[in-house]
This record gives C-alpha cells, sequence and structure tokens, in this order.
C-alpha cells in the first residue's frame, strides 16, 4: 500500500494499554481537555478476576476523579484482617483479628476489592461520558523519538512517531496507521512492548515464590471466609480475599516442583488446575473444610519476580508506568494501586506541559517521585514475603515466624500498604523548608482528610471534596483569627501581594502565572480557613480573593450538629500567625509557608511554571 | 359516543393528582409491585419554585427509597438558623447563630432544600425506571364507591368507578376512560376534587397572615444569606431560606390591606410582583442592602389557612392525602414533608391488603396516624406562626416577642419540625406493652439510625441502610451475649419457637403468616444484634433463621478502624437477656418484646395479618 493512503495522526498523548495504569491516565488527561490517544491490543475490556484490592489512598484518589461512589457500590469492603496459626491440636486456631488498615488518617479506613474489569469500567464509562474511547484491538508495531534537542525541548513538537496495526480482520488491508505525539505513555503491562523497544532493564530478581490463586463462591465452615485472612500452618501458607457479592479469593502457596516446567523453568499453568489449588488450600484450612464449587470464577498461577525498571523515560517523552515497570508479589495487593498511582503523578505534570503551563522539565519529577516509590514497595514486599511464605513458629520449631513478628510487620508497614504514608522527597514540586510552620501536615505527603466548617452556612464539608482532581495547584490559607485587627492586616497584606486583584494584569506576584485568557482560578484554587468561629466570623471583613465566592472560606468550630471537634489548626499544628499550604493537583503537599515567606511561594511556583 | 366504545381499565389503585403526596405513594406501590395508576391534570411537571425544604425524617424516608443520594447532590443543605432582631442603633443585628436542626438522632442533622420539580423527579424517574409514568393532563369527571358492605370487605373486589378526561385535544373525542379501581388516592391539593366530591369538611380557619415569597439570586451585603434567617425587625418579619445553587427565598410578611381584594376578601396576585414583595422586605433588612436581582426565579402570595380534614378516607377504599387533608403555613417548611410522610405511611399498608397478607382494616391505622399528625401540625403552626408574626420586643414594646420565647419554641419543637419526633400511638400495628425491654427505643416512634458492626467482617453499617423501604417488617433479634452457653441456649430456643425452619410448613409460629409460594423472608427480614465482641462471636453457634445470610448478623463493639463506639445495648436500653424489635415496613417501631413473650408476637401480627 502506498504510504500516501495510510492515515496518519496527530495527538498530545498516545497512551499504550488500557489496564489499571492506562485508563487513570487516559481518564485524567481527558478530563483536563488534552488530546489522548489510548490503544489496547485485547479486543474486549477485562471481565472478571485478576488484581485485587483497591487500598485507603487510592480510595481517596478515586474519589478525587468522582469515582469512588460507584465502586462503594459494587465493590466489597475489607475492614478486618484475622490471623491463624498452628493450633497445639493440630490444624489452625484463630489467633487475632485486627483493623485490615493501620493508616489512622485515612479518610477510607478499609479496603475495596472488586475485579479488574469493573475496576476499569469506572474509568472508561467516565472517558466515554466525555466522548473518548479506547481503540482496540490494536497494537503498536514500531516506535521512533526525535533526538533533536531543541525538537525534545520544544513541548508543541511531536517528536514520537509510532506506526499501529489494528488487529481487527474486518478492517481489512487498511489496518495501520501513524501517530505522530507529543508524548507517549506505555502501559502496557509487565512484559511492556515499549519497555522493551527501548531497551530499559529490570533490575532485580525472580524468586522462588509461587502461589496458585482461585476465585469462588466459598462452600466452608472457615469462620473468617469475609475477613482478610493470613493461615500460617504447618502445612503451607494461604490468604483469603473477601470479594464482591459472595465470592472470595484464595491465594495458595505452592511448592516449585509442582508448578514450574522442568525443560522451561517458567510456571506452567497448563500442570495445574483450581481443583488442584483448591486440594494444597485444604491442607493448611485443617480441621475446616472446603467444598469444591460448581464452578470457579477465575484461576491462575503466580512466580513473583521483584524487580524495578532502570528508568521510567525516555527524554521526558516516553514514559512508562506501572507492571511495564515493577513487578512484584500480589500478596500485600499492591500492583494495581502502585500503577493507577504512577499516572496519577504524572497525569497533572503533562496536563501542565501541553497546556504551556508548565516547563517540561517538571516532567523529571515523575522518575523521582514514582521510581524511589517502587524501590521502596520492593524492599517492602521481600521482607513481607519472607515473613508471609516462612513456616510458622511452633515448639517444634522455634526459628519460624512467630505471629507477634508478623503482625508487627503488618501493621508496622500500614502506611505503605494503604498508600497513605507514601512520601515524596524534595525536587522542584516539594519544597520542605517551612515544615516546621505546619508541624503536622507532612510537605512530601498527601494532605490528609479533614471535615471544615462553611463559614457562611455552617456546613460541614471534607477538605479533600473541596480539592478535586482538576489540575488546579490548591492554596489553602489558614487566615489566623481573623477577628483580631493585626491579624486581619496581616492576612489583607499577603493576601494583596500574593494575589491582588485575581486577575492576569494585576499587581499579585501569581499573576504572572496566570495563562493568557484566564484569571488566577484558572490555574489555582483558593479556600480560606480562619481561626474564627461560626459566631464571630465575618466574611465581609476578608479580601476578595480569599472570599471569591461565599463558598470558599471556612472556620476551625464545631459544625452545627455538634458532631465533628473544632480542630484544624491544633491537629495540623499550623502556626497560628498565618500559614499557606500549597496542594498539588495530585492532592499532596508541595509546600508551606508562613506570611511573611512570599517570595518563597514565587520561587517554588518560578521553579516549574512559565511566566507568562 | 356509544358507552361500549369508551375504555375501560381495572387497576389495583388509581392515584389523583402528582405533587409531592401523589409521586411517593406512586412510587412506593409501584417498587412493592402493585399495579397502579397515577393522574395529574398538569400537561408537565412543575419546574421550580413551589414546596421547600425537606426535614431531616423525610430525608431518612427518601434514603430508605435509595433517593437520598440524588437529593443530596442537587439540593442545599441548611445547617445554621440565624436570627436578627431590632438593634438598639436602629435597623436590625444579628443575635445568636444556631443549629437549623435541633433533633440529635437524626441521621442527617440538616434540611435540604430544592424545588419541588426536581424533588417529584426523584420519584418520577425512580418510577418510569420501573416502567410507569404519569398519565397526564388527564382530570377525573365523576366518582362512585359501592356500598355494597360484602363488596367494601373484598380485597380483590373494585368498589371504586372513576370516569376520567383526557384534556390533550390531540386526543379528540375518545377523550374519556373509565377506571375500575380497588383503591384510590386523592392527593390532589389544598382544593381536592376528590376531598370535594365526598363533601368532606375541612376544620379549622383561615388566619390574617398574608405572606409574600419570591425566588432569586441574591446581591445582598447581608451576612447570613446562606442560613435559614429569621429576622424580627420593627418594621415588620421576614425569613430567608437559602437554596439550590446560589438561589435564595425570601418570605416576607404582608399587610393585608395590601394584598387582599376588598371586594372577594381573597389574595389578589394580580395587585402585586415580586419587586413589591423586596421593596416590603428592605424595610425589614435595614442596614441591610438588597440589590433587585436582573430576574425573579419565582413569586407567589400565601394566606395562611390552618385547616384539617374531618376524616380521611371513605369506607377504607377512598383516601386524601397530604394538601387535600391539611393546609398550614409554610414556615415551618412542613407542608411538603407531611404530605409524603402521609403516603409512606399509607404505601405499605395499601401493599400488604393488595397482595392479601394483611386485614383490610389495617387501612384504618392510616387515618388514626396522620389525622393526629395533622392535628399536631396545626396546633403547632399556630404557636409558631404567632411568635413568628409577633411584633419583637424592645424598649418601647414589653410586651413584644423576646428572643428568648422565639428561640425556646424554635428548639422546643425542634422534633416536630425535624419530623423525627413524629409518634404514632397505639394500634393494631402499634403495640407499646413491652417498652420497658428496650427503654430507650420508643414505640411508635421511626427507629433511630446507629452504626452497627458486622460480625462476619468488622464492617461499619447503617441500621437504616439495613432497613429499605420494601413493604417487609423488620425483626431486630438483640440476641444478648451469645457467646454465654444460658444464653445461647435461650437464643436458639426463642429462635426454633417463632422462626422454625423459616419455611412456610415449619413449625415457627411466623410460618402462618407466609404468603404462599414464599418463605418468612418473603414478608419479614431477620437481623440479629449480639452483645458479642468482633473477636469472641462464633457465627456457626447462632441458628440458622438468624444467620440466613452472613451478611445478617451484627456484634455491639467498636468497628475495627475505631471510628464507631460499641454503644448498641446502652444507647437503646436493651434488655441483655434478649429483645426482640419489630420495625415496621415504613420505619416505625411497630413492638418490642422479650424473649419469654413469644405469644405476644404472634397477637401483634395476629390483630392485622391474615394466616394462610
Amino acid at each position: 500500500m502506498p504510504t500516501s493512503l495510510i492515515k496518519e495522526t496527530d495527538v498530545d498523548v498516545l497512551v499504550i494499554g488500557a489496564g489499571p495504569a492506562g485508563v487513570m491516565a487516559g481518564n485524567a488527561l481527558v478530563k483536563a481537555g488534552i488530546n489522548v490517544r489510548i490503544i489496547d491490543q485485547r479486543p474486549v475490556k477485562v471481565m472478571a478476576g485478576q488484581a485485587d484490592g483497591i487500598q485507603p489512598r487510592t480510595l481517596e484518589v478515586l474519589q478525587s476523579y468522582g469515582l469512588a461512589e460507584r465502586l462503594f457500590k459494587e465493590g466489597n469492603q475489607m475492614h478486618m484482617a484475622a490471623f491463624y496459626n498452628p493450633s497445639p491440636s493440630g490444624g489452625i486456631e484463630l489467633t487475632d483479628r485486627v483493623p485490615d488498615v493501620t493508616a489512622p488518617s485515612a479518610r477510607y479506613p478499609f479496603e475495596v476489592t472488586l475485579h479488574q474489569g469493573a475496576i476499569e469500567a469506572l474509568f472508561l464509562d467516565s472517558m466515554k461520558s466525555m466522548g473518548v474511547e479506547v481503540s482496540r484491538p490494536i497494537t503498536p508495531v514500531s516506535i521512533q523519538v526525535s533526538d533533536d534537542a531543541a525538537v525534545l525541548q520544544d513541548p508543541t513538537a511531536y517528536p514520537v512517531r509510532v506506526v499501529l496495526k489494528n488487529l481487527d480482520p474486518a478492517v481489512g488491508q487498511h489496518d495501520t496507521e501513524i501517530v505522530h505525539a507529543k508524548f507517549l505513555l506505555g502501559t502496557d503491562g509487565a512484559h511492556s512492548w515499549v519497555r522493551k523497544m527501548f531497551n530499559i532493564a529490570m533490575e532485580g530478581e525472580q524468586t522462588d515464590y509461587i502461589w496458585g490463586v482461585v476465585d469462588m463462591i466459598p462452600d466452608t465452615d472457615f469462620p473468617d471466609i469475609r475477613n482478610r485472612c493470613a493461615i500460617h500452618s504447618n502445612n503451607g501458607s494461604c490468604m483469603i480475599i473477601p470479594r464482591e457479592g459472595d465470592k472470595v479469593r484464595l491465594y495458595v502457596q505452592l511448592g516449585a516442583q509442582d508448578a514450574i516446567d522442568s525443560v522451561t523453568g517458567r510456571v506452567n499453568k497448563n500442570k495445574f488446575s483450581p481443583h488442584h489449588i483448591l486440594e494444597v488450600a485444604r491442607k493448611s484450612f485443617h480441621p475446616y473444610t472446603f467444598e469444591t464449587p460448581k464452578e470457579f470464577d477465575w484461576w491462575t498461577l503466580y512466580q513473583i519476580g521483584q524487580r524495578v525498571a532502570s528508568k521510567f523515560s525516555i527524554h521526558e517523552r516516553v514514559f512508562i508506568a506501572g507492571d511495564a515497570c515493577h513487578t512484584h508479589s500480589p500478596k500485600a495487593g499492591q500492583g494495581m494501586n502502585a500503577s493507577m498511582n504512577d499516572t496519577h503523578n504524572l497525569a497533572w505534570k503533562l496536563a501542565h506541559v501541553v497546556r504551556g503551563w508548565a516547563d517540561i522539565s517538571i516532567l523529571k519529577t515523575y522518575e523521582h517521585e514514582r521510581r524511589k516509590y517502587a524501590q521502596d514497595l520492593i524492599s517492602f514486599d521481600k521482607q513481607f514475603a519472607r515473613l508471609f511464605s516462612g513456616k510458622p513458629r511452633t515448639e517444634v520449631n522455634q526459628d519460624g515466624v512467630s505471629h507477634e513478628d508478623f503482625i508487627r510487620a503488618f501493621q508496622t508497614f500500614g502506611g505503605f500498604t494503604s498508600g497513605i504514608g507514601v512520601h515524596y522527597t524534595e525536587s522542584a514540586v516539594v519544597q520542605t523548608k517551612h515544615q516546621s510552620h505546619a508541624s503536622n501536615l507532612i510537605i512530601g505527603q498527601r494532605m490528609p482528610p479533614q471535615i471544615l466548617v462553611r463559614a457562611a452556612d455552617g456546613r460541614p464539608y471534607e477538605l479533600h471534596d473541596l480539592m478535586p482532581s482538576d489540575t488546579r495547584f490548591k492554596i489553602l490559607v489558614f487566615a489566623g483569627n481573623t477577628t483580631v485587627p493585626q491579624q486581619l492586616q496581616r492576612v489583607r497584606a499577603f493576601s494583596d501581594q500574593l494575589f491582588g486583584d485575581c486577575t492576569a494584569q494585576g499587581d499579585g506576584l501569581l499573576a504572572r502565572y496566570v495563562p493568557e485568557g484566564g484569571d488566577l482560578f484558572t490555574a489555582f484554587e483558593i479556600l480560606t480557613i480562619t481561626a474564627a468561629t461560626k459566631m464571630t466570623v465575618r466574611l465581609d471583613q476578608l479580601p476578595k480573593s480569599l472570599r471569591s465566592h461565599w463558598s470558599k472560606v471556612f472556620v476551625d468550630d464545631t459544625d452545627p450538629a455538634n458532631r465533628h471537634p473544632a480542630e484544624v489548626y491544633a491537629k495540623f499544628g499550623i502556626n497560628p500567625e498565618g500559614v499557606v499550604v500549597i496542594v498539588r493537583p495530585d492532592g499532596y503537599i508541595g509546600m508551606v509557608a508562613p506570611f511573611d515567606s512570599i517570595t518563597d511561594i514565587d520561587s517554588y511556583f518560578a521553579s516549574f511554571m512559565k511566566v507568562h
């Protein structure tokens, strides 16, 4: 076919792979108004099985995109974890029941389990409502990236050229398409084609742990079948993850000899069956019984590789995310969460660059933040997998893993496994200098949830709901007690200097970051939290930039029905003289600054935003 | 036109009038699988203005039909009430800000304001999703009810004959239809045609209070424009109800001379305009200012009649509900709430009778319960209107209404205005004999909300969400501490006697009320709350009737994340030896019984249910 007949398309961002990382990216970018194309080689979306639970932090992230409500309706909630260990009388016995999540600040102190297809559907339906669907079945066949430094530095250029092939037989000979993209995102899984095309190495190693996984509606007398369970028996280890409806997933540890093909050295699913996995599980569950179900909903075998890609990007034009850059054990339920949070981290940065708001250098912070996280994840996974797969400590095996060891690890790592404790270190978008002015808000961690009471109508509001993932930086002005004249004076002076009259032409310091045709609120949301009470607050005295609408001001007071305490300033450790907390578009705290450090605020934004 | 060409239809229930009372009834009956026809003479539904706020109890009721979530999204929440009184310096000043709702047990401690059309749309869309739409524009022209006692006693007979006329000109000469109904419900408003056809008198009187109402987006410096406000000035009284979006409603007291037509003695809307109403309001608001808005969203004039129909039913075959049987002032925001709760009360009783589950005599409890409520409402309205319309107490007017008088009334009546305190007295469906066994659960009031922790998975659940309006009686078995062998023995004995094996053929006492082809769960939901803890609970030891599914058993313990206290038994004053609480399908407590009063439970159901 002559080249002239081949379709050529320009897109801002081409996403290859519509798994959890890909659809999170696609939805976020479409929502941000970016021209994005998402392709996937599978003809239809995943229908059952696969990835597990959604962690508390991921729930917060989904909520920020307006997607959590449906997830809560469709999914199962895991609130409790139970631990079983060898019983003196043989078999296993209940040792403990503890919270499934150890993360006191989590907005949602539980995990949600739901099959991967239903989770992806949240994003697919959201994108569809905005007019974008995944193109499938389409596979990439070649890729080229310009090596011209000037082109690579120009955010309006299209340095990535990808040839795509449509796998749908109905398409016939017009199956080839060339896409020119400003940016490319490879979210194409553990065997990533994108990663391989750029010879990015996976660093780390394969483990000897092999696990069998079965989904089914169980018929059992085991008492904790609706709790997450860790079962350590003298006959093997097992994990239970209750799922949507009456379904349950079993993770069963298998011996290498059972599941490895001696010729290839790889897991051979053909040698196994879900019946076989259940048979192994039964040995751990004694004296409790599991009947063979009428059908298995899904099943698979895993051999765990604990690996991280050596780099996450080529020239900040091609990125890999999700399983394409880290693989690890499924037992802590991290996989899908890590993947979605990769692209949640990247999407707003891409949007800012494509729009011309941020310098292209901001994209370096993606690898900086997410590769470190991936390495921490592998290191956690190694420790946890060792404890999990180890023999339990018993009278006769004093070197085994004790319940105390295990539960200590389970709870110590709670911040990590919940996703709540994820901490991004100093970079262009994380500035830790003034940490002491909000001593309990950890710069680089996500802004914690907090009920605030709205000044104008006393309505209690969750702060997280005031900070949707809309690509805007949220500037939280903790104004101190604005009923005190001197403090009010400080607030006015600060606000005039930073915001001015909120126009692009105004004399506020932030005016120079305002994109063309917009005002301050195009790029920034400004929320005010005063230490005044419901009774004493005077909205009309605040500078207009701090009350652009009556709904933007909050007090540090109980709600009228007295169901939430007045605690914001104390809980966050906020300096009552006035502090600004800058929350990044992904919900992470980028900076804290006292009112007299206004030039530091300017420097923060100057380090990655373009001046107009 | 010869009679033979006139269309004739049979329906279980004909509802005349698709206002709030009518659509509540329609939706509830359709949901219950009843063959219902709803007609309305308006060609389209209401689009703006009209009724006000949804009270806390009505929010609970809407939630029980799965309709609250959308309401919360679309409506405005009123959490705070502000009071303004004459200032010594002239004009008005802020006296107090208090909770809008005084009802500690309310699940939702606020009111929601939204225009009537959007509220009706919740029900209309819900019905549409079940395949039923309102027939309009249709008006009834004649009605006959059989006076044959045998027919009236036969729930399968169609003693009501209504001739309908289609007002759509496109229908032409085939505009007449005859409907034969088992039951008829007149929810056709204050000028009810149904009421007039049966010469049902309205008892009570017209008042002299005349109010002007305007909806608009205000431009004002008044600080409490987003709170419910009661303004008592020396120049008149005013009320503010903030609404959805940025809209606000003003209620303004008018002089009779301004608004009454001297010839007819009736309110004459033609003599008035929204500008005129705003002009009167401005006098009360001084020194605060109200600019004239670009447009008024809606406006009207009210003259308050405080009247209750002398009866609510003809032979328990024709019923009137809502404004058709009670009219009162709009200021306490009761109108739409009273109307919807009328038919919420009636719908499940009608469903039980139409299905043949309950004796037709149960329908007498509708008038018993709702007419008393309407009378209480009028008596409250009289007191409240007097306080509201009275001149404020000032230096020169020592006989005026003081702020203390007013706020005392506002809070004293909180149980009433919130709807939470509504109390149905002894009847076939309310049996108060064993009140002392659950001393803090008031028999005849609605079952309060309560977070319970599910035994199988530690998930905290709101009890209200376990008791949807699905026409089933909810049998809450407070089983005491089931880890104590003697108590477990008592529970088993009780359960065997009352529920047996839960089949229609079983030897449980309730078996005889099980409808043909069903089991116990067709008519009853059985939920168990044990005083065991998350750690000690043993589901497998409970009799199967008390754990028909793993999701039906709850413990009196904190949730795993420790966000809700262990308090159920203490808070409800439950006798730890075991108590059954029977909650009616509309959420009201019908009966409490200790385990040794099993025959009283049987007598309760025998007093209105049919034995099969």
